[in-house]
């Protein structure tokens, strides 16, 4: 077994999160197990987590008393015949009697796992179940992990679809482009619950609303931004779209592939891909091309992608969003020391601006169950957006100061968008999710938005009970 | 809507499980909900238990901590990536670092729930929920309920094979005959993991645990049992072909379907119930036909439809099983009362002799899951039906008659099969299962039987750690 290089430890790691990317960073490398292996402490820790004291991440746990017999014939036969007879006079009481309405499932056929590539279904387990912790951590929702053997875009859409009675929503995540966009496309036409890929829409959602605020920090109108989209996968193509929803110019996108400037009639253009190509008379080809004279740059592609150099081409105040993750298009302290006046995003805990879309998902999810809703919109999508863009504004609680350990967090520009630890997340993006789906009359069951509000806020721990 | 005829309250239910049936039977019925239901306390009950203080009876929740952010950053990218990479090395790491092998799947598509037919499958789902409450309950195996809307055996076999990165086993339920033959057949082939349905084999593996201990009480042979099974349903096929394997004269079981006597060239008997027709030329045609010098009843149709009065005409000390839940095709007491010879079980917890499936099921996937076996097969559940028969002929804990609260229980015709709170059945089924996976060579992770005996004990508090 051949080890695989890595970069070195990064050196300003923070207390708070010490190990960012180290995992995935540090020391000796495996060798084949069964001839003993070598791995570093880093990489040791994150197995042993997984491995001990009990394999995996989850537990299903019941809800309800099963102390003695009394209890069980009320969970079982003959007690559990009474809902599933109401459910069968009136389907959508399965919402009343069931966990379903706060059930997604994340589902994955692994062949896009992190930055790792096509890793299969059996090796995305950890990620999913993963998924399922920030689910119920950040917002209550549980969890079934789905990973799921088909490839086939017809098989993977048959296999979802057939599991509807038992969900409230389906996160799709981890699967490879260009298939994504069809098993989406199709899953939102068939099913009457939401479906949403988060590696498309939640790094959209959360870039769109750090873009509102570093635009409106540098003083820019979003569309007057010139814009070079550095990757052309499923979460580039996602993200220009809701880009562009929120003012940005399409014409004024340039998205680079491995291939170069994507533009009509050159080899290698999708449909996708296709719909952000550039004239085929562009005289631009490359990058450098594409970097000279530009606002924005965002990175969607992988680590160390981009020359830092090139950014010394773009014009004055740039917006500088480098996502791949763990390692950056450019490392976030050279892209700050090559342009101060910058503002810069990337991934990563360990610095300002951390474009994480666990800000997203699982509030996305709680507003859109809590309501019903038999999809998520664009106007939810925006909708999320906005209420993280406004969050940032507000004044930071001491809590979240506390837990950053650092310099006070205020709206600036090292702080754009709001941290995941925020309590007030909850509450603000979940119930402007659940508004716009009942503005939007894709909400089965509307509420009071200032009562519900208000309750999330005290789940959340924000008031007193 | 219109009400339904409901039985009334049964008389002499037990301290112990006061409400058995009661929830099916008790009191003034619904109406239209819009307009205002009317139901039963007991039914009232049910659904409160059911709905709150959250719907439903499950939740999903993480294992490990996740306190800060070093937590996730182990739970989620980027510690994450190492048991990802792990697992697309080695794929069987994906029970070391994954809950896979502790997760069954509890599958229904609803078309034939409890005994209340074809329900669909959003009105199944209370039932596989509390399916996944008792396997978590009596052996700590985590189950995701799976609900699936597909009526069509190829679609419903395919959607569950795809499932198969997911899950450690599948447990069929609910599934109606004889679509649930092809669907389990199908999956045995092309999984690698234990598939199972619960509603064949389940009460089979009990009933021949009980039939076992009946024949020896009442000094017959298995052999020479002449044996009349009312019902031909997925159930009655699966105990009778268990039942032959433990010596049951094939030649000698005699099965009545709502038509009567199943026999060769008689309109309504499909392949599975051929396997038990009669000679054409066997002069009998109806139950009591079959009923006259027969030594065995069994009863796997429905409540009350077994005349009482045919039991006279049964041999001398005869088995009596009516296992219709939850009433039995002739009432416990009228039974005894009519054969005071006679050995009699039923499918209820308020009286002696409950042949239950949730002696099994836990316990038959606790086993397996384990030793990591690739099926479930015909071994294993006459190992499980073996070590219950025996565990019945021992003494009995005083903390089991403690709970049972009348006469201790005792060896004997009121006393042939093990309660379910019975925590011996942990370690006597799951070590004997475990051993028939080894000793069949399905273990793909053999493990020292008397060690794991002795740490289930220990689990199931029979021993100080």
């Amino acid at each position: 077994m051949s080890t695989r290089s890595r970069n070195p430890e990064p050196s300003n790691v923070t207390v708070l999160r010490p190990r960012t990317g180290a995992a995935l960073t540090g020391g000796p490398l495996e060798a084949d197990k069964s001839a003993g292996v070598e791995h570093s402490p880093d990489v040791l820790a994150a197995l042993a987590y997984h491995e001990f004291p009990r394999p995996g991440k989850l537990e299903v746990v019941p809800t309800k008393p099963v102390r003695n017999q009394r209890d069980l014939s009320l969970a079982y036969s003959p007690g559990v015949a009474e809902p599933c007879r109401e459910i069968a006079r009136d389907q959508s009481l399965v919402n009343r009697y069931t966990g379903r309405r706060n059930l997604v499932a994340v589902v994955s056929n692994g062949t896009a796992v992190l930055g790792l590539g096509d890793l299969g279904p059996y090796a995305c387990k950890p990620v999913m179940e993963g998924k399922a912790v920030l689910f119920k951590r950040f917002a209550d929702v549980d969890v079934f992990d789905i990973e799921i053997d088909a490839r086939d875009p017809e098989r993977i859409i048959e296999t979802i679809a057939a599991l509807e009675p038992t969900f409230g929503g389906i996160n799709l995540e981890d699967i490879k482009a260009p298939e994504c966009f069809i098993v989406e496309k199709a899953l939102k036409m068939r099913m009457a619950i939401p479906v949403f890929h988060d590696d498309q829409h939640g790094t959209a959602i959360i870039s769109a609303a750090a873009l509102m605020n570093a635009a409106e920090l540098q003083g820019r109108k979003l569309a007057d931004l010139e814009v070079v989209c550095m990757g052309a996968g499923a979460s580039a193509v996602a993200c220009m779209e809701l880009w562009i929803r929120l003012g940005v110019d399409r014409d004024r996108i340039t998205m680079i592939d491995s291939r170069g400037i994507v533009r009509d009639g050159r080899p290698g253009v999708d449909a996708y891909k296709a719909q952000f190509a550039r004239p085929a008379n562009d005289p631009r080809r490359t990058l450098a091309d594409a970097m000279r004279g530009a606002d924005v740059l965002i990175g969607l592609s992988s680590g160390g992608r981009v020359p830092s150099e090139l950014l010394k081409t773009m014009n004055k105040n740039p917006i500088v969003f480098v996502l791949a993750n763990p390692d950056p298009e450019i490392p976030y302290d050279e892209a700050v020391a090559m342009r101060p006046d910058a503002i810069v995003a990337t991934g990563r805990s360990d610095y300002p601006n951390q474009v994480n879309n666990v800000l997203g998902f699982p509030f996305i999810f709680r507003g859109a169950l809590d309501v019903a809703a038999t999809s998520i919109n664009e106007e939810m999508k925006l909708a999320a957006a906005y209420a993280l863009a406004e969050l940032a504004r507000e004044p930071v609680p001491d809590v979240v100061n506390e837990a950053y350990g650092g310099e006070p967090l205020v709206f600036g520009p090292r702080y754009i968008i709001p941290k995941p630890v925020d309590a007030r997340v909850l509450p603000w993006v979940s119930s402007a999710v659940a508004q716009a789906a009942i503005e939007t009359g894709v909400a089965q069951e509307p509420l009071d938005i200032p009562a519900y509000r208000a309750r999330l806020a005290q789940k959340a721990g924000l008031t007193s009970s």
